[in-house]
Formats: structure tokens, C-alpha cells, sequence
């Protein structure tokens, strides 16, 4: 069995090649190609932590992915990352353990943060006087980084709850090359930007309906289990469009879920990236419409990055 | 992170030991003090292969573990063993790796098998005139490896698909001390044991109603996913009492799974192991009954035996 440690995959992480493989993952699971059982979730309430296992195989891939991914948001006052995790590829043919990517959770983090920026080429609308990013961790910065290609603005505005936060993603992002705005009152940021990703483990929303503009499109990252959220379900009822990762995980834990389980969606079609990209155009109809992307993360995309870093 | 490998584990383990932490494993579960999401089965039909990933988390405990377990049944042709898959404990306090069990299925094998001696202890009738396998592969060999130690009888029926296999299992079992008939017609098994564990991946039932004698028990062991079962539905509903592991693992995928699905089991309580446990007394009312326990193995299992292995 192959064992490698973070920076053995960080060395062979390649952003293009793996957001070509993440698109054909996506495809792949909208058009039902993809084994995918049910997300698993604990809970450590004593330790403000929480862990998600994936597990996912891409019919005709000679291996199979599962992903340990935890969450422990006391970690950084220990010196230890919140993000932990490791995935693993076993052969599908005959079972054995092939490699162990002890990531760190990394890879989780690099490819949400590349779903991000293939749901902004779907979705960003053309002009933008200034991105939202709200929350200051790992994804928060992985997110702003890999936008860079596919947003040309550099004008940024940022939420966070700690000055100090702020003020160390300041830094961050304007050796980014962004211009960059601090609030610590999301409704401002939402009056100033027309692309916000959302990137806390909130379990109140940030966001209200009447924080955002027409012609806005929100990437909702944060909620990934039962209880987050970022969104209030009234400004989720608001867009005009709803993309998902994944239909079935969206409306049962994702930012959609309470807006969705309220029946205030019930005009809305809830359309899957793999079914967007398919269809090769702008989910955008029009630059006036508020369009909504909710990012669960998918089994596929694990078993398409540790495809990326072990060819 | 501690790494083991299968020989370093089988050395640190000790059965009586992890017995009793099975057995608590089983009593917290019926008490609803573990975290155990559900199952996630992939499927893998161009390898005749199937696995499963279980995960669970004891309130209080230091450590949740992950467990992946394959089973590839044409991988004896290529020389390798049918059961495949290691397992992993994380800190519960900041889910870094702790260690990584390379046991290649074995305590999955195990802890199967262990389940079965407690269920033994619980069920058996006080006179068996023979003890009956199903099977020839491992879960067949640990099942009576530690059945031994809980039920006196010598006199051993097994019944397999293969005569070089049967042999190979007569072999086996009379080094353990067991006199040993082998049999191609599982009705001739159930006409001459009490006691009877099926042990197969089948797809097809194996045992019919009219193969059981009142006062026998039946451990069916096989079934642990969708389309995997051993006995009759009929068979299932004839039994008088009926132990499970988890109610809603064996109502969705066990072996009682279709005799419940077909409403056969409407006048029959489902009792967990560790109801049964708790009430500190056999589960068997007379000795005309039969019984019938499913094991489809629970996380809490891997749970246990990872803290055996690590104490």
C-alpha cells in the first residue's frame, strides 16, 4: 500500500487536470454512473466536532475512494488544524487497500474550493463590482484563490466574526492581489457584492433576503450536515435558480434543506451540476437573476481527486 | 499514527477479553449511547465483490473508529483471502488519525465470530445431539473455532457446495477436536443439528422450514446486505423467538429482512442482542422452541474490538 503525507500530495496536486476529472465526476453522478451510498455523520458534541464519511466508485475505475473528513472547530486553539481527514483508494477488483492519503483534509478542502470555481463558471453573472467571501478559514482563502482564474474583479469584501480573523485574511487576500473591504455586518457586504461564497459552519443563518442584490449569485459552502446553515430559507426562496451537487444530499442536510423541508420551494427546479455541465451553457438566463449553488460534497469528487493525485 | 499489520494485531488479541467489551458494546447500543450511522454498501458485479464501510462512536469514548470490509469471493482463485479491509480509530477530541488496523478483514472475521458466542451463551439448547455448519470459508472455521468454549457437543455436520472444500473444512474441524460428517444437502444438516450457524454470501436460501426440528437453534450470519440471505422467508417467520443485532439493520438488509418486508413477522418481537444482554438470562424460554438469531454486524463491533486491540 502506498502511504502519502500531506506534502507528498500537495507536490502532485495539479488545480487544472483535477477540475477536468471533478466535471466528468460530476456528469458522471447526474447520469447515475456513480455508486454513492449515503453520507455518514457523528457528532462529538464535548469537543465541538464532527466528522463525515464518504465513499464512492465511478463504474468501470479500477479502485474505490471512502473519506474520513473531520471537523473539530476547537482545533486552532491547540495549534492544530479544524480540518482533519484522510482518504483511501482500495482496488475494485479484488478489495485490497491500495493507497492511504493522509491529507489532513486538504484534499477535501482543494476540491470544494474546485467545484466553487466551476459552479462560478456557471453561474458568475458578467459584471461584478465586487466578491463576498464570508468566513476566514480554509476555505475561505482556498475559495478566493482558485476564483482568481475565472473572476477578473479584484475588489473584496469579507465577513468574519473576530477582528483579528479579519484582519489575518486581509493580509491574505490582498497578497492575493485583491482590494480588500472588512465588516464585520454581512447585510454591507451582501449591499456591495454580486459574487459571495459562504464558508462557515454556521448553525445560525449570516445572510438575509434582503441583504442581496438582483443579478447576485451566493455559493453556499459551509452546510454540510444537519443543523448548519448560512442562508435564512427566505433568501434561499429567493433565487431565481438553484444549482446542487447533489439533489438527494442538498434537500436532506444542505443550505437548501430547511427552505426545502418548509415547502417554500416547491416553483423552483433543483438542477445538478453534472446536469448543467452536460448542457455546456451558462446556468445564468440573465444578468438580473439571483442564482443559488449549494456544495455538500460528493463521494465523486473524493474518488476524482485521489484519482488526480495517484496517476 | 500507529500502523499494525495483521500479525502485530492477531498478537495483541485476546478473545475473552474482547468478548466482554462486545458484550458492553452490545448493551450501549440497545441503550442508545453509540453513534452508528448507517451502512454504506458498494457493489462491485465485475468482481463478484461487495463492500461495506461502518463507522461508530461510543458516548464518552476517546476514539470513534472507521471500518472498510470487502468481500471478493473469486479472489481464492488468484490466491488472495475473500475478506479484504482495515480499520481506523480517530481522536474524538480532534479526529486525527490515531491508528490504522491493516488486519485484511480479520477482525471483522472475528468480532463476527465472537457475536456468535455470545449469541451461543444466550440461545443455545441444553442438549445437541450435532451442531451444523453452512459453510466452509473463514466466518465457518472462527465460528467453531470459538463455539467451543460455549457448547460441548463434538458432533459436527457442514454443509458446502464443493467437496474439496468440505474436506478441506473435515480437516480443519477435526483438529479442533470435532467429529465431522459432510454433507452436499443441507436438509440431511438440519435433520441431525440443534445448533446451526450459516455462514455463506448466498443469494439463494439454503435451509427451508421443513429442514428444522423444534428446540434448534439457527445463527445466520450471512446476510449482511441487500439480496444476501440463507433461509426461507418461511423458515424465518417459523422460528419461535428471534434475536437481532440492530432491529433496523436486520429489518432493512438481514437475513429476516424479507420474511419482514413480506409481513411474516408480525407477531414476533425483535429483541437486540443487548436487550437480551442486559436481562441477564437465557433468551431461550424452553427447549422446544427454535431460535433464530441475525447478525449483520454493527460498528459498535469495530468499535470494541479496535479498543481491545489498542488497550
Amino acid at each position: 500500500m502506498i502511504i502519502l503525507n500531506k506534502q507528498q500530495i500537495l507536490d502532485k496536486f495539479d488545480a487544472d487536470a483535477i477540475t477536468l476529472l471533478l466535471k466528468q465526476g460530476f456528469i458522471a453522478f447526474s447520469q447515475k454512473q456513480v455508486q454513492m451510498p449515503p453520507v455518514q455523520h457523528l457528532l462529538f458534541e464535548q469537543a465541538n466536532g464532527d466528522c463525515c464519511i464518504k465513499s464512492g466508485y465511478l463504474q468501470g475505475d479500477s479502485q474505490f475512494v471512502v473519506k474520513v473528513s473531520g471537523g473539530f472547530y476547537d482545533n486552532p486553539a491547540q495549534g492544530l488544524a479544524s480540518n482533519q481527514g484522510l482518504m483511501m483508494a482500495f482496488s475494485a477488483q479484488t478489495g485490497e487497500p491500495q493507497a492511504l492519503l493522509l491529507d489532513e483534509g486538504w484534499l477535501t478542502a482543494l476540491r470544494t474550493a474546485l467545484a466553487g470555481r466551476i459552479v462560478a463558471e456557471l453561474c458568475a453573472p458578467k459584471h461584478i463590482s465586487a466578491v463576498g467571501i464570508i468566513g476566514t478559514g480554509m476555505q475561505a482563502r482556498l475559495h478566493l484563490m482558485y476564483l482568481k482564474s475565472v473572476i477578473p474583479c479584484r475588489q473584496l469584501w469579507v465577513w468574519g466574526r473576530s477582528e483579528t480573523a479579519l484582519e489575518e485574511y486581509r493580509q491574505y487576500a490582498q497578497a492575493e492581489g485583491f482590494e480588500v473591504n472588512v465588516t464585520l455586518d454581512a447585510a454591507v457586504l451582501g449591499r456591495h457584492c454580486q459574487f459571495i461564497v459562504t464558508t462557515t459552519p454556521s448553525r445560525e443563518a449570516i445572510l438575509q433576503a434582503a441583504d442581496i442584490q438582483p443579478g447576485t449569485h451566493i455559493t453556499a459552502v459551509g452546510a454540510d450536515g444537519a443543523g448548519k446553515h448560512e442562508l435564512t430559507p427566505e433568501l434561499v426562496a429567493k433565487a431565481d435558480k438553484i444549482l446542487v451537487d447533489s439533489r438527494d444530499q442538498c434537500t436532506e442536510f444542505g443550505e437548501i434543506s430547511s427552505a426545502f423541508q418548509q415547502q417554500l420551494l416547491t416553483n423552483h427546479t433543483l438542477t445538478e451540476i453534472g446536469i448543467a455541465l452536460a448542457q455546456n451553457t451558462s446556468f445564468r438566463d440573465n444578468e438580473q437573476q439571483i442564482t443559488l449553488a449549494d456544495l455538500t460534497g460528493l463521494g465523486i469528487q473524493d474518488v476524482q481527486i485521489v484519482k488526480g493525485i495517484l496517476e
